[in-house]
């Protein structure tokens, strides 16, 4: 496990957009760059979805322009489709993100749309990417199960990865967007995906909806994973699957990393800076155990480090 | 992992310890009966110290006496020293155990003697359980980290379990009291410990403080640990450690070993209901994840499951 991981921070979109306070772009603005203060280098800066269905991201034009260009440094934005897409160009993205699910049931609840109706979609999107050289990841969602199927065939994982590839997606991000999965599931999913996508273009995506997630990465690890989402503090969670809860914490994460001597080029004291911020912004503590641990009992005179 | 793996439940004892609010003799009993109809087959029902230090436990020896007896069924309780030992003996105690730390500084400031010294005070108690066919599980404290001397040198811990054992523990519980083991450490010291003594009589214990305590678990049964303590609700800590929080639940803890396909014997739904009750009887909500997933959202009218 000497392998650098990359950690995908996901906090600013997948976390905030599940948050009930909304916060603002400037706040946004701030959170993304104490994150990139921190030594992260991937993070999800926004979505341009509709405000209508997804209030807590409106003006995340706005955040993508308040943010200095840095060599090294992306800050990929969700796109549901082309009129995301355009919004997402105008407003300067260079790498952009979009989804599709494992699960038929889950696509058609969840979009309106069968899996190769999201495929579908997803082509003029992918060309608009190519034209103005812009870097596309692909989500997968259901990947250890669905709300409404329970168990998703490893085969159909393999296969929707594989063709996110096949229209451009750099890298595709493998999400358990309901949080169902344990280690060994994780690790034979990841293994039967890497057979049809080099397993270097693949990221692992956990909601710790039943505790399981970083123990799942762990499992991941093991099979050669070296991408990993998380959200600092624990952020958001799904808003289409009932009892989701949030990421699995990029501190958590970054604790169990640095434990294994995983370089990850992150500075955990300075993400926590971050994660108070954002707390604050919210009005309500962090839910890391990290957090808890490291800065909750600050005040009372000792710690247990 | 197919090996079936032996749940120690700790709740009634390391957990109820360390919560605020004191439940009577007559709720431990319900409670562990209640964990035993889950399919648990040791379940620590109580600890023999003296009730000004901790007032949590306070009339052990009522739930002992309260307790059925059940074939294949046991209850450890907690001896701190001799007198500890006599009390528990006369209140009908099949099994007990005894704590020594790995960390001169940890064992000095919590039980105010050395490492030597708990071993010396260990003998007449040893000495009584074999006169009257009492089985002796030994805890180590601080395997993975003190919260005086940082980390823990591996042959110390080794060193530690193998005199338990050479005393007359028939098992070993190697704990990291202060929740601050990552994976790999985890795994190594029980490498290390497994030298000196054989894997079947150890047992890991972990805290969850800074969230590692499954992914510990997932390292440790890769290294061959086939008994695994844990707490019902995610319950207590460590009183004498700053920055300790609760034990991993077994709940959670369950739901992996489930998903892993390792048999424990035990049924989630009926562990849940346990779970319910004594949450009812602290007054507050269980704090597990399983929990709030499978039972948190109920009367919302659906469920990610």
């Amino acid at each position: 496990m000497a392998t650098p991981v990359r950690i995908v921070e996901v906090g600013p979109r997948d976390g905030l957009q599940n948050e009930p306070r909304t916060v603002t772009p400037a706040q946004r603005v701030a959170l993304v760059e104490a994150l990139v203060a921190s030594g992260l280098t991937t993070v999800e800066a926004g979505s341009f979805v509709s405000p209508k269905w997804v209030p807590q991201m409106a003006g995340s034009d706005a955040v993508l322009r308040g943010l200095p260009a840095r060599d090294g440094i992306r800050y990929p934005v969700l796109v549901p489709n082309l009129k995301g897409m355009e919004a997402a160009v105008a407003a300067g993205a260079r790498e952009v993100a979009l989804f599709v699910a494992a699960s038929e049931s889950f696509s058609r609840r969840n979009i309106n749309c069968s899996i190769g109706e999201s495929f579908e979609r997803a082509l003029p999107v992918m060309e608009m990417a190519k034209a103005h050289g812009i870097v596309v990841r692909g989500y997968v969602s259901c990947v250890l199960g669905c709300p409404y199927e329970g168990e998703v065939a490893l085969p159909a994982v393999a296969s929707v990865a594989e063709r996110l590839v096949g229209i451009g997606c750099s890298e595709v991000s493998l999400g358990d967007t309901i949080g169902v999965g344990t280690p060994a599931r994780a690790r034979r999913m990841v293994e039967a995906v890497a057979k049809a996508v080099p397993i270097d273009r693949l990221a692992i995506h956990f909601h710790d909806t039943r505790g399981q997630a970083l123990a799942n990465v762990l499992a991941c690890l093991e099979a050669g994973i070296s991408v990993i989402d998380s959200a600092a503090g624990g952020l958001g969670g799904c808003p289409y699957a009932a009892g989701a809860s949030g990421n699995l914490a990029t501190e958590d994460l970054l604790y169990m990393l640095d434990g294994l001597g995983v370089d990850t080029g992150v500075d955990l004291d300075r993400l926590l800076d971050a994660v108070a911020f954002i707390a604050h912004g919210l009005g309500r503590p962090p839910r890391s155990k990290v957090y808890a641990a490291l800065r909750g009992d600050r005040g009372e005179g000792q710690s247990g480090r």
